[in-house]
């Protein structure tokens, strides 16, 4: 076991070590389009101030991906080409971040100011979220223009994009800090959330790109691929709603402030669901306000209608389900359990 | 005249009218992935409010540019592909002008409340935005991905906004409404700011669509195109400057506010080039401030510094030079003449 911790971490120093390069290239564009010095500086300092400074999950599963799929026959080249696609991932969600936090006025990220919260940035995080975006398009054409996945790489960052957009549009109209409405809430709308906003740049995305990279064609092979990886990936996000409000201080890093910032969680939706017309009262009346004492009366409806055991029995039931599907996956188009088994192995009862 | 003008107005019916079934394909694709319905709802009214309402001047250039480049073998699927990608510079356009009212806190646009100002909108425009840049490649995919030239289409699309988002980044910064601050500009900058902010999007994107469409291979036309439209860009940008400051209201439909905004416009960095150190301390003290008189005592200046003259010197250059350009153009490579002189009998000594 510690043999493989260690490897993990060497994998992540790896994999860390080239963004610097990364982050050279597009400086490289804005020398090349002779951009004024101040201009250049600024989208230095931007990229390495939003880019790396996360867990990289994502990225790393490019390449714990390609390892799988390539087994032995993996090569340097392979796990530098699978780094590249998972640092696009990263830059993808650096995008997303740097923009969701302008729009869920957010004060700290990563531990750190959130950036547009940074003396003299502000509203210029707009376009600085939009360069990162950018970032993707130059490096998919610098590494993988000749290679024949070229226009599947591009359509797959493509159409992830807009989903995750479409999930971020749902959530903010559906839960709007300013102005709590919990008819607008629905099991079936916090789904629709979870699997767009989430799911499919979380865990579809970086298999998806090594599934390119490893050359599979099979259109097939991608749909068992997204048949798992959603459910697994809405799995996750229900497991961080419920650790928002569950999860101590200590396991998850931060206090948990869903209740009072009128997140469309996955507990409030289960609570209303079972809640009878006084139960729904004191839901309307007290969630989404910054006050303690009705986050209070939140939790404690919640043990009354004893929603942490219809997570366990959700929990359970969802690790029956992937389980299965992964027990199904036919392996004959280039696929291997493996991948999906390693997923779970890091989520399932995960408390952090 | 009467004949050309009727034929100019039909031409932007048609080409209106063929917005509603692009809208219609969007939501095509939300209903395909089950969106809610008021998220269905809201994208659609987002789209009506942001995309058509504009002079639609760079989307009809595509299809201007198709009929010159094909002359008598024009097909009505020409036409159409033409108008598509026509209206996909319109979309991206949408994506600046949404996003650029928000980072300068922009009031009012094409005659109505900038869509971030509308009741309920809010930081949500962000993500609006972004879902308007993805439709480009929703419909690029549609109707292109057949195409042997896909590929150049979405590298053309991808390039064009990093190079227009390089200049937005630059302007910003250059000249925050906050701080004025007037060693940051300079001729060079201003330079930059046109080329990467405005030439590139609204004249060479649509002319280079055209010409990829027509078959046109050749790199050396590309660039023999963009040498002419940069610096035309470039000069209808300069004009843009001068108008807000020399145009009437009833010429230019609204009342300049550039000298107020501390806008980084080409009068400003004139003066600067030519002011003594009397005259900078003028330019310091009243450029970029709400105020009437200090507004006036910038206007005094630039009539000091003759700077009208200057603009008179620089039109009349500008109109040699590109006229020059267009004169020496390869026709060999399947480029025409034509093209350019129409942007330039449109564009020279324009007074609105």
């Amino acid at each position: 076991m510690v043999g493989i911790k260690l490897q993990k971490e060497e994998n992540r120093k790896a994999f860390l070590d080239i963004f610097p390069t990364l982050a050279d290239e597009v400086l490289a564009e804005l020398r090349k389009y002779n951009m004024p010095q101040d201009a250049y500086e600024w989208t230095k300092e931007m990229l390495y101030y939003n880019v790396p400074g996360g867990k990289l999950n994502r990225g790393l599963s490019v390449v714990d991906t390609i390892r799988i799929l390539k087994g032995d026959a993996v090569t340097d080249d392979d796990i530098f080409k699978a780094s590249v696609l998972g640092w696009l991932v990263e830059f993808l969600q650096a995008f997303f971040l740097v923009s969701d936090d302008i729009m869920d006025s957010s004060i700290t990220r990563r531990g750190q100011p959130c950036w547009y919260r940074k003396d003299g940035v502000g509203m210029v995080a707009i376009n600085d979220a939009f360069i990162l975006e950018s970032c993707i398009y130059i490096f998919l054409k610098k590494y993988f223009k000749s290679t024949d996945y070229y226009v599947d790489l591009l359509e797959l960052f493509h159409e992830v994009t807009f989903q995750t957009e479409l999930g971020q549009l749902c959530d903010l109209i559906t839960a709007p800090e300013d102005n709590v409405d919990l008819s607008k809430f629905s099991v079936e709308k916090h789904h629709f959330i979870v699997v767009y906003k989430t799911a499919y740049y979380s865990f579809y995305l970086p298999v998806a790109l090594a599934m390119h990279m490893a050359g599979i064609k099979n259109e097939a092979a991608y749909k068992a691929s997204e048949e798992i990886l959603i459910p697994l990936g809405a799995y996750f996000q229900v497991q961080d709603d419920y650790l928002d409000c569950y999860g101590t201080p200590e396991q998850i890093g931060k206090i948990g402030t869903d209740i009072q910032d009128n997140k469309c969680s996955w507990l409030i939706n289960q609570a209303l669901a079972k809640a009878n017309a006084d139960q729904r009262k004191v839901l309307d009346e007290n969630y989404g306000k910054k006050d303690k004492t009705c986050e209070a009366k939140i939790k404690e409806l919640f043990i009354e209608l004893d929603i942490e055991n219809v997570y366990k029995k959700y929990e359970e039931e969802s690790y029956e389900k992937i389980n299965g599907l992964i027990g199904q996956l036919d392996e004959s188009t280039g696929l291997k359990k493996a991948i999906y088994t390693e997923f779970m192995d890091k989520i399932y009862k995960r408390t952090k």
